[in-house]
């Protein structure tokens, strides 16, 4: 399901060769020879796709999906889906990322030769659009009208963008489209892998990342600021947020419409955030959560779990901003009334 | 006031005319033929000019300004200093975004041309300075003497440089004044758009960033940091004043002299902080602030009032250091001792 | 003691010339014109090296030196160890940095010429490997097979890369030696001047860093990641460590094998981590500690001491990950409870 723009798929694979690949054991031997065509995550896929699971948060999907094949720990089995062939192992996403890579074997980022030239012949690039000296445009690439792009920043294959929008210099843009009117200021890198790893005392084992990022219409990016591609899935912001400077969004990360993001933010891997979310400076949020719309997160906090809409709330482990504020006011107030311990009167 | 290195003016317009463009309704109708050459902020403007008046922090400086004009809340309409003529509207800051925009309609960055060359023929290029491959260099930028920029960076139409600077590759500097004896580190970004946006469910409207970053001698930035360009006012960085890497310095702050800020400290827009301020890591500032001299603010802490002069704080709120210490003292001792509520003996 | 790929002596110098340079006194008269060949940190310097000594931490360190020459205060003459010279001073970083501008007097970064070409004749690059369009490529480089450099970065003179790696675009390279199969993404600082100051009211004096960057095998580094060269001795990552996007990490700094350090962390000069140490997004920890092997330090804490190998640790200043749990529960269970007092019931 990765993106033939970005991506340049191999196989398909049978079910007895992704045993070896990823060394796992097939319990439905019977169907050894059946092939499976790509990796997909378990709410996409379907049987001609093999997924993984190993996160107990997706328990859901995995009992729901459509998946021909699934990477699984023994103590799963019982609640797989009827009709999934399953791949039994002890460490799945350690074993995806082994299958993931016969898949997409390709080299990272080879979208440029030596010696080529700065703008390649095939990319198309609109009307009253200007590319800056120095910048280098991708294959395939396609840019709209009334674009405008500034010098030394590096546009790889595939690349799309809208109509009216601007790219700053010394700019990273791969694996991505891009709505129209978007603002991205100097040393934005948007694309680049994610922070996947099968984590092991053996070493840490990069997971490809096989997704896209979708800027949509009318978004701002700060300077210096990083977007991580999806690793599967896509990461999102959506049209009209604007987002400051060192702002840090992971891989596979959704972000609503109208939502503010100042400076120095961290959103972490698969989180979702609502509409018109603002976020304050240096604020963060932990993985896999979802956040409604209109919550209001004050600066330097950290939110570690889900987030009703229209919440506001502060602190870390970060809790409705009235609580935050009491609690910092009655230690405040044992200080002033020089407490060496709590009982101490 | 825009700096005319920078920004090209258009305009004037009437009063009547700025009626329709601002979506406001003027109170002195009998000066609907007037003319205003230019938008200024309330403590800068004269007669000429246009203001708007948003934020109760500055209603000292509504009260007092000779601005020709105001856009304002009908709620302030009675401490308007005498012979302003007002703009009434529900969102003064979104009108003056409309506003700017007439008077200063350019595209963002476009000084440079495409298959223009590298170094554009109006710069001037001091004795015994040095220009990296693959730099490209605006039309009237000045560099000093025995300067050195590294290869890869973009130097914007205007910017102008003292001598005995370094900037170093990969660096993006536009609408700044750079001092002498700088030391610029790779990827710092000066001189973008600052974050600054008339919010609403409506959607965001950017408000033009009119103004500059002032980097003055022996200043040292390092790598990634970014400085956002001034809104109207400038940013400021005052002589000698070293800051690390990952810092973001926002549209408007003044900075003073000698102070030392590390790395992935954030300080929001319009603060002020005074000489010799050290500020840990990963601390910040909230906006609109004012930091006395010599203050010394610890890592991670933030702050979000004033600070006077010679204090040391620490912690969110940040407050003074041994009030800090011994909050976290006093919590420290009540989990040793096994307390599952404060009152709990 | 300084790589002389990346740096060019001068000297030597005899001890009285060094009493001019450094503004000190020098206590052993008698040595007046001996001569010292170059700068050395306290632990490796033999009796043809200057040295200082200003923070007490390295105690021991002065107390063992084999180092000719040592720049020193008056109060720790008495511990000095026989053999070796000193010159007392008040301020014996400041007389330092001063001792190694006479010894390593050259610019910043210049290894390149003003349009010199993209890649320097005396680079070496090995067999299957490319480099994208704008990249500059510095002399006396040297790359060996089948690596990938994209667009638009610029690998200062001397870098020397192993076999199999990418480095993507638009990343600065200096001063570093980067191992085989590492994964460098757009944006990534490497080898810049580190933060190192001796500060005073008359002036912050920048101290010469002669230290590299050693990047071991199968390392990753994230977007816009900053990795400071050292001050004399190297900054080192262990192999099979993997860093997130937008991690500061300052001079001196060790990090051992297969550590895993998220988004937007902070490491503080000079610090060390063991192997297989986690460190969750925006954590940071100070300057000269030392992180046990295996220690994992939750999301946004502050390290502020040493930690023993296999601690869980969270919480500003960060404690055991139980405790800090417990006081944010005790603290929280007095705000549902209404107190507004600790003593209040």
């Amino acid at each position: 399901m990765a993106d033939p723009r970005f991506y340049e798929r191999s196989g398909p694979y049978t079910l007895s060769e992704l045993v070896d690949i990823s060394g796992s054991e097939l319990l439905q031997k019977e169907h050894a020879n059946d092939k499976i065509e790509d990796v997909a995550p378990l709410n996409k896929a379907d049987s001609s796709h093999i997924s993984f699971f190993d996160n107990k948060k997706y328990k859901n999907q995995f009992e729901q999906t459509n998946s021909g094949a699934v990477l699984v720990r023994k103590s799963f089995v019982d609640i797989a889906p009827e009709g999934t062939c399953l791949f039994v192992c002890d460490d799945p996403y350690r074993a995806y990322a082994k299958v993931a890579k016969a898949f997409y074997p390709q080299k990272h980022t080879l979208s440029y030769r030596a010696n080529g030239p700065l703008i390649d012949p095939s990319a198309k690039i609109g009307v009253d659009s200007i590319v800056g000296p120095g910048t280098y445009i991708g294959p395939n690439v396609v840019i709209g009208d009334r674009c405008e792009i500034g010098p030394n920043s590096t546009i790889g294959r595939g690349v799309t963008i809208g109509d009216d929008t601007i790219i700053t210099s010394n700019v990273t843009l791969g694996y991505c489209l891009i709505g129209s009117r978007v603002l991205i200021n100097p040393g934005v890198r948007i694309g680049q892998d994610g922070f996947g790893y099968a984590m092991s005392p053996q070493g840490h084992e990069s997971v490809p990342q096989l997704g896209r990022v979708i800027i949509n219409d009318d978004v701002a990016l700060g300077a210096n600021t990083t977007i991580d591609r999806g690793s599967g899935p896509d990461t999102i912001v959506g049209a009209g947020t604007k987002i400051d400077n060192l702002v840090q969004i992971a891989h596979n990360v959704q972000i609503g419409k109208g939502c503010v993001i100042t400076a120095q933010v961290g959103i972490a891997g698969s989180t979702k955030l609502g509409d018109f979310v603002v976020m304050g400076g240096q604020s963060g949020v932990a993985g896999h959560l979802e956040i409604g719309s209109g919550v209001q997160i004050a600066a330097q906090s950290g939110v570690i779990g889900n987030i009703a809409a229209g919440q506001v709330v502060g602190g870390y482990p970060a809790q409705p901003m009235k609580s935050w504020m009491k609690g910092a006011a009655i230690l405040s107030m044992a200080v002033k009334k020089g407490r060496k311990t709590l009982e101490d009167k």
